[in-house]
């Protein structure tokens, strides 16, 4: 499962985060849903079968029965939303589109992606985005930079990027060496060309009505896709949205907004979590911590996306730890009538996002419909 | 009660929407909180008594005892936030800074306001702020154009107050005529002088952790502004924003979030909003529907900003209307620990704000703390 490294530190939720890695020891921590009782530890499904996607609505009101249909079968009653392979799928969608721009303009999509510094896992994901550049026909560009190198270094390859018109989407690669403002250089890339979609001006296009963002950030804009691959209505359902970062939660609560969702935010300082979120006809979970929602704060019926990936301690696997999303799955698989699973759920999504960011960078800066 | 006029178009929530008119006939209908039941009619206090703010903390616990401890006598268990006496009282905190740093600097702020054409709900809305202004010591600058000028001689004016270090804060008065192009003409106006704070940036800011935005809309910050003021505990708290346009509904929900609130966003795709608003323990209600939170949607204690001011048929007014809010304040300052009035709410607030964002906007042009 070679794939599953990519999305490892998916913790952190954005593509350019990729290489903030995850530890074990200190932050892991050996967790089950029922603490204290080992018996319902969690099944953590490795392995997802890629087959076809659900083809019938998901009724998420919990007076109406579940009239998903799966194409998998499950011994719980929630449908998985399958996002490794519907990331497969978008990316399928996004090399048929690239190969058809290039046959009428002679035009391809660019990718430049910058690391500083040789730490190991950075290494790994940017050799990983390069991977799934290839994989689609995006052309890559990549700067490696010691690790002392000077921030004016950085920003004189971002400008040069930002006037390069073969580049249509620049990625700085975090984090950065502790000499160098991140805000700095992450504020020096062209709106145009901001993939990632963390500038401050597309996250208030997307909170505002009649205003478009010119991107949306890769791991919220993967959740909502799930939704609409799903066939899950949003409109006027009610959504809650666990955690306000600004690169997962507000523009995830933005969205479902946008789609005319009734959207409640919880996050630390929130009494009552579990009373709020069992209101919700959807649930997107992005709060870092391994199971907090449990079954008992779903709605019988809901959809949950979890955007979790938090490592935990485990002594049965060969690596010592397995990976659980902020969802306790084993439980919520019981309740819900459909979930995302870790991994294999929003984490393969960030990816095909950043992918669809590009094409969308480079069909915009060419006029291309 | 000649201030009144300068929020009669508060329906559209702006300072720059002053001159929006409101219209009776059509749009305004003869409404009673209680429809059929005119002995339920509503009563309109027209005059609040200016007396002192309320000193003790506002408890929006439904099962704790209302311990406001208002100055007013009322016959309702609802305490009146008063915001006439707000407004005067930060006007009076603005006058006296203001004085302070031109006696420190030699400095006075100044706001440009562009009035095209000759509506005349439109030059009054201009010259009331030019008289707020003067109140308080800020120079105004006002353009006058004819309704025939073109967007390029706006564009031009705007480009000069852009460029003129005398001028802190730039006003395009709406509505323009129709043959502009509104938003062509608003995004020229320079970000470190939109004290409207419409601006995506603005907006985007607000919404983002670890962000500051250069300027607050003026309508929610003054919404929160009384909160503060009338010691209403946010932190922790639910509230309920029900709108969600782009210059109240979205900003005042965002502030409540940067305080702690958990925040839902109620809107016209919303079942059950009475079900929703009655979990709040803050509520702002920003619809532009006369009376539409009736008493039922309100949970006991609950504190009430109403933003709404419409224009209700009224035969037995001298003027044949009178101004209802989206809160029908007959039924709800019988439930609710605190709540604005309507006129006298959050209408005088609004222009109190303009001038704190001119005044904002001066002392950071010249570093003044």
């Amino acid at each position: 499962m070679a794939s599953s490294s990519s999305y490892l530190s998916m913790k952190m939720y954005s593509s350019s985060y990729f290489s903030c890695g995850f530890q074990l020891g200190g932050a892991a921590t050996s967790l089950r849903c029922h603490v204290g009782h080992p018996q319902n530890s969690i099944f953590l499904r490795n392995e997802f079968s890629t087959k076809a996607l659900f083809t019938t609505k998901v009724n998420v009101n919990s007076s109406s029965s579940v009239v998903v249909r799966a194409a998998m079968s499950t011994d719980a009653p929630a449908k998985i939303i399958d996002g490794k392979y519907t990331a497969k799928v978008i990316r399928e969608e996004i090399a048929a589109e690239i190969s058809r721009m290039k046959d009428a303009i002679g035009i391809v999509p660019g990718l430049a992606v910058i690391l500083v510094g040789d730490r190991k896992d950075s290494a790994t994901y940017v050799r990983n985005k390069k991977k799934a550049c290839e994989s689609v026909g995006i052309n890559s560009y990549e700067v490696n930079l010691p690790e002392n190198a000077t921030e004016e270094e950085v920003l004189k390859f971002i400008s040069d990027f930002n006037d390069d018109p073969a580049v249509h989407g620049i990625l700085v690669q975090l984090p950065l060496p502790s000499h160098m403002n991140e805000q700095n250089i992450l504020n020096a890339v062209s709106i145009d060309k901001d993939v990632d979609g963390f500038h401050p001006l597309n996250i208030g296009r997307l909170a505002m009505r009649g205003r478009e963002p010119l991107f949306v950030s890769c791991t919220p804009k993967g959740c909502i896709e799930l939704l609409h691959r799903y066939n899950v209505e949003i409109k006027g359902k009610r959504a809650v949205v666990i955690g306000r970062s600004n690169i997962v939660g507000t523009p995830a609560a933005l969205l479902l907004q946008r789609e005319d969702a009734t959207v409640s935010i919880v996050h630390s300082r929130t009494k009552n979590p579990d009373e709020i979120t069992r209101q919700a006809d959807i649930i997107i979970a992005a709060v870092g911590k391994p199971n907090m929602v449990r079954g008992s704060w779903i709605k019988p019926g809901a959809v949950i996306i979890d955007v979790g990936i938090n490592p935990v301690e485990d002594v049965d696997s060969p690596r010592g730890y397995r990976l659980v999303g902020d969802v306790c799955f084993d439980e919520a698989s019981k309740v819900a009538s459909a979930i995302t699973p870790v991994p294999g759920g929003v984490g393969p999504m960030t990816i095909a996002m950043l992918l669809s960011n590009t094409l969308t960078s480079a069909k915009r800066a060419h006029n291309f419909k």
